[in-house]
């Protein structure tokens, strides 16, 4: 049982949740909660290490031994202790330290969104949430996202980002991406370009989205692509980032669906 | 100059951010933010007073002054203050106390979303935001809902709470609603269901939409809608609560576009 903050493991897990170059450095990051935890478990990701309470459901319990069995060094800790390295306000009683690994990319990926200047880390996982949902073939964080296995864009994701890619891309390496997969540019702008229900959205692309404060970056802007809207009927400046990006996605899904 | 945070104004503002029984109590609310203090003098709601920091910017100190020329009490605070009073990280320089009104109910609504036990302050925000952004006639919220005028939800809502009607009702009067205006209630479920984009979204109707822990409660089980689901190609298991939401409400916008 663990009951020091001072324990080594115990801050080393305190600089993963906390900064994402430690994240990157260590190549890993911090899941929380039983229900994280199963899609852990179900996608095959590897659990480095882990922490638990006494109180931890029956549930979680079964989880601490599947990973135990796979490997995992598991420790009980405090109430206090949990709560030094929890994320959130009241923790959920199990913890863990999880190996970063890239979920291949499927051959001809046909949807696609790219996020562009996103550092809202509920949009992020919002939008990593719906772009899985929506079958969309991968996620590309332009430069200006913030990290996707930051601990609020895991919560927002839902476990998205076990089991779509997620990719980290320079805006060369975007325009070398579409260019290699085929997949046409289509740019979300407030009030200029043709509605989005409008446009042909059953060929291959991928979606630009931007954050709320600034409209599209200007590499965004550079890439010539087409610019899309949404139509708002009502009297109201504009929509949530992750919404747009998910009324973009869902409607794509709606213009390929079996008839 | 306010100097010190055991000023009663200030004590009074600090119990209107943090209690939503105050905020009923005072029939008002607090409002942070150059942008959503725009907004409230755009819709002409009533400022009762206000407080800023030596730093704000040119815009804001217009703000204050269209305020004050208004009656509000607007006071200069430092810095120390305005932390003490902001539910921000990063406070604006600028903090209003509004009087909570009423938006009046447009004839003849015909969509109107209502939220069933959601509780996520950032998730009522949005769904509010993308309602007014549809331009729904309301936004009803059910019993286990968080309060819109929260700090958390004004900020996700982007002022959409100054311009669209936001009802607090019961069971029994959402269906004394319903059926006074002649609404369809369309109950968005996860597994069943027709798909939302084959219903007939062109009709009077009200979604309902719940919270993500448990699905609809029993009460808006009760009500005998039409359950409705949403379309998911992808391996998750479900949608964030005001992404779903507003996908319902723009594809009613789509189905309602004129041709």
């Amino acid at each position: 049982m663990i009951s020091s903050a001072q324990n080594p493991r115990v801050q080393h897990i305190r600089a993963l949740q906390s900064r994402a170059k430690e994240r990157r450095q260590a190549n890993a990051f911090v899941a929380e909660g039983v229900r994280l935890a199963e899609e852990v478990l179900a996608a095959g990701w590897k659990v480095k290490q882990g922490f638990y309470t006494a109180e931890l459901e029956p549930r979680g319990m079964e989880l601490v031994s599947a990973f135990k069995d796979a490997g995992a060094e598991m420790d009980e800790v405090t109430d206090n202790v949990m709560e030094a390295v929890s994320d959130t306000k009241t923790p959920a009683g199990l913890l863990l330290e999880i190996e970063r690994q890239a979920v291949p990319l499927a051959a001809g990926p046909d949807l696609v969104v790219i996020l562009d200047r996103v550092n809202d880390p509920g949009n992020v996982g919002t939008l990593l949430r719906s772009a899985a949902a929506a079958g969309a073939h991968a996620a590309v964080l332009a430069p200006g996202c913030v990290d996707p296995f930051a601990p609020k864009v895991l919560r927002g994701g839902m476990g998205a980002q076990l089991r779509l890619p997620v990719l980290e891309l320079d805006w060369q390496a975007i325009r070398a991406f579409l260019e290699q997969h085929g997949l046409h540019a289509l740019l979300a702008e407030a009030n200029i370009g043709r509605p989005f229900d409008e446009v042909d959205l059953t060929r291959k692309l991928a979606f630009i989205v931007g954050g709320e404060a600034n409209g599209p970056s200007p590499d965004a802007r550079g890439l010539g692509a087409e610019a899309i809207q949404i139509r708002m009927p009502g009297q109201i400046e504009s929509l949530n980032a992750a919404t747009a990006g998910s009324l973009l996605l869902f409607e794509a899904v709606r213009q390929r669906r079996p008839k």
